[in-house]
């Protein structure tokens, strides 16, 4: 991955684009509207069942107001390549989303998660058990669009990426809570638990679209560095952002024992005293407010959320410039505008 | 379901068959014998990750001694029509058995099952959260390995599978010991838990095969039906058959207070205070040793062994027309044997 001047290629890439849709993402909402009304039809009749459980739990989750980037990813990019032949982008879109939804179904059984945007999750509502088993259909429905709309190359894909999330969850149950992990550990299970399906979401746009293997990799780029850049960039707001401002942090992370990658560069540059403090709050449970203030102290201390704020804006750059390839267009704007909104949460 | 005089088919049928190898599957073993050791290779071979949990957990599984029937029918049913062209019955046949494994993989999480064939589950050993993921990871594999073969009918069938055995685990549990569970209800369970996934084990032989749609009907019907078939006389033998040998009873759905065809139909036939026993056993856990033994001997008293016996025996006669519609070959003949091994497990 380049490490891209990204201030630079995004100040001089302004200069032709809208400056009223910069740092947003209402120019996706915009080029995606019609084709995301399809999605969340199908989203709702495929997630249906004679079973009313399945629908009731799925329902929980896809209402729940998450923001559908991966499904929006997926329409963007095929219509960024031309797509217009029928349905086939609205089926990957929804499958993209059942994928997600699964996921998060399992990983809240997995993580024991009580809350998910600040709703109860499915598992404390219906139980571990049913979360399991209504996540198993959900993909079962998505492996079930996607056949219907018959491209191989794209059920390759998005296969893999069912396959390569998976493996990375597993890592990262082994690996949890060991001060050990390193950023190269760390960044691969990003790559696998949150980037892979950007990625797949991404790059499906231009196979079902019939493009080539150059914009299929400009794509997969795009959502991968784009998806990385996200995870980044959450990791920076769940202490609160790089400004010194100790109330706003959110320290979900922290408390669940998460080592994210400021904590990693924080422990890396920390002394003898400041390492047994990292190892006894992730590794031992000390997480209490007190500790959390400790630990957003030494953050800011040594640089850490500023550090990962710059890797952040270094995948912004790379996702960037993938999307600078594509040919100039409101879509192409829009997906420009994703990489900027993702980087300006961060003040 | 044509309620077929299953008896006098295999009397009438087993004149021109060798009598060797009737009720066995030695058969479908010596049929498979080359191409199975392909699949169990395979398997160990996808199986493997760099993350050393997967294959550990997988592993436990894969080598705990099942007959591996459901890779062995898919094995089966592409030789009998012709296949020769490649792999791809190999890999469809390891597809299947990663699905079956999954499925365990949830399922155990979802009974909260400390034993399988008499060793610890995976999950008592590594924990839910392994068992989960490592499921979703193989779930994955499978699928990754469908694409490979390129057959998006193959496709089609197994993901459809999928689909309906987690909707059939839903509905399972959503309706888990309740006895106004009727006899439709949990044929319908079974059907979708357990005869779905060899229903689509048989079919995509003829379809790698390249054969028509009535070769594919008669695979579909012979696996779903011997599906079915199974389920019911692993019923019956968990309360030691039919002969009233109280002591060969393992009870093991019992004690799980799960409800399955011989409890519906014994219950169905109870005065008011045998219906009573059964809501306390199955609704309020009353299962100790007296009450098993209770239990065995109101089975008895209604004939609900018989009878659960005797459908077993109109399924498995339904498998066995299937079957005899296959030309002569030694495959035919061990497809045919597959079914009274079934059956003949009940003494």
């Amino acid at each position: 991955m380049a490490e891209g001047n990204w201030s630079d290629m995004v100040s001089s890439a302004s200069q032709v684009r809208h400056s009223e849709t910069r740092g947003s993402i209402d120019g996706i909402l915009a080029v995606t509207k019609h084709d995301m009304g399809r999605v969340n039809d199908l989203i709702l009749s495929m997630a249906g069942s004679r079973v009313d459980l399945i629908p009731e739990i799925a329902n929980h989750l896809i209402s729940s107001g998450g923001k559908r980037l991966r499904p929006m990813l997926t329409i963007a990019s095929a219509l960024a390549h031309g797509y217009e032949a029928g349905d086939g982008h609205v089926k990957l879109a929804a499958c993209v989303e059942f994928m997600h939804t699964a996921t998060l179904l399992h990983d809240d059984v997995v993580d024991e998660s009580d809350l998910r945007r600040g709703k109860s999750t499915a598992r404390t509502i219906w139980g571990n058990q049913a979360s399991v088993l209504v996540g198993d259909y959900l993909l079962g429905q998505a492996f079930k669009m996607m056949v219907e709309v018959g491209s191989m190359t794209a059920l390759g894909i998005l296969s893999d990426a069912s396959a390569v999330i998976a493996e990375g969850e597993v890592w990262q149950l082994a690996a949890a809570k060991k001060m050990t992990t390193s950023e190269a550990d760390y960044l691969a299970v990003v790559d696998a638990k949150t980037a892979a399906l950007f990625s797949a979401a991404a790059e499906v746009g231009p196979v079902i679209a019939g493009a080539g293997e150059a914009e299929r990799e400009a794509m997969r780029r795009y959502g991968r560095s784009l998806g990385i850049a996200f995870q980044l960039v959450d990791d920076v707001l769940d202490y609160g952002g790089v400004a010194a401002d100790l109330g706003k942090n959110t320290g979900d992370d922290f408390r669940e024992g998460k080592i994210t990658l400021p904590v990693i560069l924080a422990y890396a540059k920390g002394d003898e005293a400041e390492k047994a403090f990292w190892r006894a709050a992730m590794e031992e449970g000390r997480n209490d407010d007190d500790a959390l203030a400790e630990a957003t102290k030494l953050l800011h201390r040594h640089g850490a959320l500023a550090a990962t704020t710059d890797r952040a804006r270094a995948f912004g750059a790379e996702a960037y410039g993938a999307a600078e390839t594509l040919a100039p267009s409101p879509v192409r704007e829009a997906l420009l505008d994703v990489v900027e909104f993702c980087i300006d949460r961060i003040r």
